[in-house]
């Protein structure tokens, strides 16, 4: 099935920027969201971020407002959509009760992607009257700049659902990959949650500050992160023998690594050392222009990561 | 005191990085290495990396070779050098063996800094004519390219050596940070750790195949890494409230994701498992072509980053 119209069920951060996308790509968009401001707010949002996009593919000069529709009910956003993505509060009754308005209008073959980053698929699809279209597809903040989509299949999903989700965020220029077990975190956040682990026990045991421990990403392994994973990354480092080589030699120095790694609380002591070490460093930095500056570096990173595919 | 000498304790791949950048700064360089093969090692890679340099800052158009000597021994490339860059086998007798060579001929306020990733200063230290100019400056690879130096005191190092040391990687481009306590990992190397060891639990759960969990890390969160850490992420994440909200808010997810992370064993079995999942996704690549094209990009990054601060 051509997927031509897509309802996005949310107009919030995750939903306005699903829609700027979809719209440069030439979709129809059909937002539901029962807040009035929401309309304002996307519009807003896709404005913004129209130049971005067009300097990642080749996009219309203006967004087509005319493909952009709201609503403040799911049923009526659904109607005639070929794809659903959910955006909605993370709560497994509120995914269930939209997803059943959803259904009241959706075409029997039409799929059901969520955003949740942390409920699973088969608990969303529970109950439903087309179990087999539902799916997770988790992109990370903001979906139209950082082009990961995780799908994940519940019990019940339609392995040719996933097959024809793939395939669509693909043709929307994202980079797709498949979970093959439904887990917290599914994949990526299941990786930043231990680099944050790590990160969190660093400030909790004093070894440095939060501001220290930023800088050493940003400066450091962050940079080898952003074009490739540590797997690839030992295995360069690995030198003639590769990877085999890395894990026989230095697999072990890991091993000791990881003994010494912590499992902090996150206390309330702990949570006003790390705040207050934060906003020392951030005393004379504006938090509007820094998120704008992280937007324009995010830009010219993916840029940057289109021309030089590594 | 002005420093203008170095001399560099090892000609492997970190001692030529550190030795084409402190050439490219206008300082004069000596290194030692016992293997007479080092010397066109090096000048091969100091060639190779002068333009990337140059990229990078205003530098001289060529090396000037001059300034760069070789000798197979370690008191004499320490003549004269006000500090040395050890890039030794991280073995603690071998370290100090080194270290008590190079204080035959180092004069006494001479610093001596080691590239040691795993070594402890004060370990290295013990003993030494002069425990207090011994400190850990811990590049990433390549330092040339990756700008975080980590510096670490010994028990007996002196606070105005750290701070010398600090002023001098600083005025060589790099970014400093500085570690509170001696642990094994220093800083980034514990967050490295922390995160790549998810990294192999994904895969020894089944949960994803190497290759997707090198994708998701590279088109997703590694994205963001090489901007900022995580901390200033989820403040940034945490809307108007900031890091204070965030962590009051979804705290308690992250600490719901940490229970569920691996303790994996690196077992022949498992590595088999990634060493073919791994090479499987190289089947076409060639490891020469991806080295030089993931330097390209970490200068490009690095260009990025200098002219977008984030």
């Amino acid at each position: 099935m051509q997927i031509q119209n897509v309802a996005i069920l949310g107009g919030g951060l995750i939903g306005a920027s699903w829609a700027a996308l979809f719209l440069s790509r030439g979709l129809s968009v059909a937002i539901a969201d029962p807040r009035a401001e929401a309309e304002g707010f996307c519009r807003q949002l896709i404005a913004e971020a129209w130049p971005h996009l067009a300097a990642l593919a080749t996009i219309p000069e203006t967004p087509n407002w005319d493909a952009l529709q709201f609503s403040q009910s799911i049923a009526e956003a659904c109607q005639g959509a070929e794809l659903v993505q959910d955006c909605g509060p993370d709560r497994i009754e509120v995914k269930r009760t939209m997803l059943a308005e959803a259904e009241t209008t959706l075409q029997p073959e039409a799929i059901f992607a969520s955003s949740t980053s942390s409920l699973m698929a088969s608990d969303i699809q529970a109950g439903a009257r087309h179990p087999e279209r539902v799916l997770v597809a988790h992109p990370m903040n903001p979906p139209h700049l950082v082009p990961l989509v995780e799908l994940v299949a519940g019990d019940h999903t339609d392995p040719n659902v996933i097959a024809a989700a793939r395939q669509f965020y693909d043709a929307m220029n994202r980079v797709t990959v498949i979970a093959q077990k439904e887990r917290p975190g599914h994949i990526a956040n299941r990786l930043t949650s231990a680099l944050y682990r790590e990160a969190v026990n660093i400030v909790a045991e004093g070894i440095a500050t939060v501001q220290d421990v930023d800088k050493a990403i940003a400066y450091g392994p962050g940079m080898r992160w952003a074009l490739m994973g540590p797997h690839l990354i030992y295995h360069l480092g690995g030198g003639p023998g590769g990877y085999r080589h890395y894990l026989d030699h230095l697999g072990p120095t890991q091993a000791e690594r990881w003994k010494d790694l912590g499992t902090p609380a996150l206390t309330p002591e702990l949570i006003e050392t790390m705040v207050s070490q934060l906003d020392a460093s951030l005393a004379e930095v504006d938090d509007a222009a820094l998120k704008s500056s992280r937007d324009a570096a995010l830009v010219a990173l993916a840029k940057l990561k289109q021309d030089l595919p590594v």
